[in-house]
């Protein structure tokens, strides 16, 4: 069972943001927590991450017929992302969307996501642990849903 | 003559989308009954897909002077593509904006389209046949202001 | 099979009106126009126009039986025209909204039409060929669903 | 005593209409077990039903003397009816509205009844038995007031 | 020199209505004290008042080849009638909007006009006063304009 | 059949209340003459007052399966009270929401309820009537639905 | 009997000003055509103008027993001069308001008047002779008054 | 190490509620999976429900000293509870607010979450697993933090 | 001359809170500085703390015919408390509101007090000398009125 | 040690003012009462009126250097004056805000001050005695913060 | 050439004010810099700074046949000057708007400014240095218009 | 010294745009005004253009350790380029936001830079003469720094 991380602009340049929201891990180090966290539970993972939204919709287009569910951080498009919005509803696949700090504590700007109401849920603040617990929950949902 | 029909993000999954919204006709088939019109009436036609916002102004830039009308579905970028929005402006180009469902029905985000300022007219609900309304009406449109 | 055409408030002076906004035809030409499209798709239309909203209602509920669609254009009723739109949500007809200028883009009252909800779709803009395209529409559609 | 039963657009088509919203009896059947009410509890009634404003506004202006009370239901006028408003509060009438469906429950624009700050009471959402309730209490109301 | 004087919903109750709002003068008395003026500074007047804004709108459509301008009150329809502010503006007759109380004083409803975008100018507050002055400015405004 | 009668926050208090507002009828000569129209219809009633809304949580889960439906007068909790408007939706049991003056003509904060969306109806500004009328709806409803 | 004409900032410059908007007349002009008036009718006037809010509250101290009511154009202080609209309402003078150009179908900040609720009436648009009808009726109405 | 797990007003009732939005498991299994997990990472808990608002409160002043964290599902009091978000705030202990469905992708008012501004994230739909998340996250965040 | 001292949510934590808003002083320290005063000035106190809304509702009811006036510290009920509002209201007891902090220059959501219609006056921002100030101010206004 | 009493627009026409809102006592005797309070407590008072903006300004930038602290009531220039709000700020002198009605019920332009950002505390409602506690407190805070 | 360059409100105090904001830069200082700027481009400045709006205003009316733009700094203006607004606009002087500080990222209230509208352009945030940037690009730009 | 010069969508057409809103010069002679200013105060300039947001988020990145500053013109991105303001924010370069026509004067959409919470400063309005500022400023105000 194989799942899509699909990570929004800037999150390449992780560990190297501002600390006080992000944390000091960067992207890798948290793809490879990720990694050895799918050995664990069996499935595979696919990364993409970009800061081209055209990339990760055409990312969603080429490798849905291949995943079985989506783990989503928008960054920053999560407000205007319609077009990954849409890309991720068509594909009718489970998603959870991940933030790493609470979107809801921040700017107004960032309270309000497009994708919340296509995703099954949402996790946000928790830093990398949040994308280790989405991936553990859409595993167990996904299986049991069967 | 020609015109230039641009399609945003994700139609090019059309067809395979939730029927109830799309209709289950592919985007291959709407070019090609386009393609028909457009013999019909004697036009040519110049078709342009991308889920990159980018690509769909830089298709404007490259083609404005070699067409005389544009047909446009935004799709994800009804509400914020404000670049394709100024593209078509630049190009001075009768242009006529065409959603596949009725958006002014759907959730509150679909409903403001920043194209309707350029644009000389919007069709939206009709599905495929609004395309080809769309042709007809621009080509007539386009020869009487000679 | 029947089509009504409801034509609202003010636009039996139609091409006397403001040129800039819905050109130099009158609404005995456009029916004219309606007239011979019809023949040639093989339907009859019956027009009713009428500055009343309430004569409007009322001749939904005189002819809704004998019709198999509408087209309406609501004119100043737009955005308040709540007891027509009702009288066509309950005849359960398609219906197809036509505006003789891009709504859109003009004056914001004029932007919400409360006939969005119950219309299958809506074109604006395209001035007299707009009644055109949609009769030609709406007469493929009901055809279509039989 | 009599009392002026007023009734909005549409609703001489009720019992044809959605019957989740509105309920299967027919406004001749609602009227008929009003005035079976009205016998009992010895009061006369005057029915006037239409799609119109204008005319619910001159039945007011008409009967004012001659009743004691109004109950009205403004239908698709509850949100925009400034004329049946204006002429009701002119008339000083004690006013209960009534509405076939819980409007609270339903689309934002029905949701707020420019007759309310005219009106002693609303009762909605029990359908054809709330215009019962209102003639009996109105009724009690208005001999009690003397 | 003729002018239109409309009067909207409600108006021909005056008098009967509550004297803090609208003072004690009936209509036919502001009608009989604007003959008056009319024939000192020269002009015929022709009144219509009906609550039906249909009328209102088929008057103007009648008479706006015979008249110079149009004092109005909508009334009811300040806030609503666009219908009547497409006519009058349409007809593209100076217009003077009155309104008996001061509107931008009362109930948020009222304030808004529709009409003031195609009127002149307003008169607010000054009761029957507010009709004369309308008509002597209006008046001199017209034969200034030649 | 039983059904249950929540009073809201200070409704303990009514008769020494406003008279203006709520009228001089005490909760307790309500509730008398609410028990001598259950016997006449031949249901009982189970009455739970309480300015906690914790309190009235929890009478609805304690009693939910002992009443067939609810009568529900918020008061000042009728804009804030989603605990209370939660356990209603949960129970299921069809629920009329009373207000003893007519909220929708005061203050502002009092017109909007979040009971509206779980309530079948809502009678408001017929005092200690509305909890007559109520009643014998709900009763009726009840029954009829089996 | 004597009233209090007050000109707000800018009000000088008349005349000088876009002639779109304001007319080619002065305000020395418009004053010697209010004297003018004023000797006709038989009254006095007490001109000031000030591009300073404090001058004209000021004004309005040391004026207040001396003059029988207030003809005031706010100018740039219409919709922000909370202090001299609480200089106008403390005099308990009453008050008429003059707009030269029609405040509200001009931009947004211009529609809403904070004079509004302390003044007996508005005279928008109507330019100089609006000075000349509030005079008037101004007059009249003290007269009436007593 | 000890944490609070508060669950907010009718939680009580969970796996008796409608199923699509909650699922079927009941607030004691839940209960019972989270000691399970506690057992394995090495941590005790105490949970409190309540249907009041003020015993939540006051569960926090008896046990913020007890505490390290607090887990947290505000349900009803979600967008209101400003006094259990203080008392919160005023506990200086890091929190986890948890919500068993997708809040942000239903009711408008379900979205804005008062507790937001002091919890350091939220996990929004991912139902019963949304609590063993919270807890593991929670425990290793305390642990690290030292 | 007896005065209830009403002091909302999480109050009694006073002087533990964050000093930045509150200061050190706690709710005991508060209330015998109170006694001091009370003492000096002749007049006695009741005070009454709680986190349950209830409880300070049913406070009032209990003691309103014993006291003269209300000094409230709603905390967490500012903008949510309609229920103690009303049971304020009811008591027709003068009431001064109290906030340690100053609210107005606070969090978007602590700027609206629901108490301000019914209090006589308020004051924020002064710590605890505030709860002096008010108690000096109502016993010498309730002295004044007899 | 001594402190700048502000008094905004119109204030010194007080006690003449409408005594519902602002009572019978004039700015004379608040004064005076001011001074007594003021060598009870051993402090000196500066008193300003101006009902011009920029001399209320001025007078913070000529006595800034000469006072501990400021007390002002902004009265019109509550809700618009900024320059005297950046005056205050700029000064970084403590300042309490008074109001003498209860803004907070009165109108809704009333209620929103500029003036709370920048102040430490506001008393509102209270009347002549809200300017005593104001001098008392700010005196205290002054002395104590050393 | 010469420029009259208008400084608003509280601006004769830059440099004592808080420097995270403005600078420690004094006014003089800034105007001896664009004086030395002026000398070297060849054209002379007029400086006027009031903290009375009035003042500002009639320095224009003084002053605008005998210069060729301005630069304005509305300062605590910005939001609620509008009759330096339409003294700026009647001269027909272009005219540049300078803040020291980027009021777009400052508070909600300072980022509206009314000037916009009639200045050509802006220079936000680069404290002093955007004086003589305005300074070299009017002069520029009078010079090119002729 | 290095700057990065971003330019938004559309830009490369400048000066075949609609000249009224950004002149006729095109984007190449506004970069080569920006080298020859670079090279009389000493730094150099390193220009990316792009239709497509992520291209200048990629640019940011690759550059950010090589630059000491940026000036960026945001064009179409202005209010919904979350990503690129998220990328110069990141970045920690100081910003300066260039826009060629006022935009603050313009359409509503365009009046909201998401950019100037993470700018420096805004120039806006002064067409190719704001970059040459910009340049000059931010060259300063870098070497200031150190």
């Amino acid at each position: 069972m194989k799942f899509l991380v699909l990570q929004g602009p800037n999150l390449n340049m992780l560990g190297k943001r501002k600390a006080s929201h992000y944390g000091t891990v960067t992207l890798e180090e948290i793809h490879s927590r990720m990694e050895e966290k799918a050995q664990t539970i069996g499935c595979e993972l696919i990364f993409h991450q970009s800061s081209h939204e055209g990339d990760l919709v055409d990312a969603i287009h080429r490798l849905r017929d291949e995943v079985r569910g989506i783990i989503v951080n928008p960054a920053g498009l999560t407000g205007v992302g319609y077009s990954l919005r849409d890309a991720i509803e068509d594909s009718e696949l489970p998603t959870i969307e991940v933030h790493l700090s609470n979107i809801h504590a921040r700017e107004e700007f960032r309270r309000h996501s497009v994708f919340s109401a296509v995703a099954i849920g949402q996790i946000a603040g928790l830093r990398w642990r949040g994308y280790l617990a989405a991936l553990e929950i859409l595993n167990e949902m996904v299986k049991e849903s069967g």
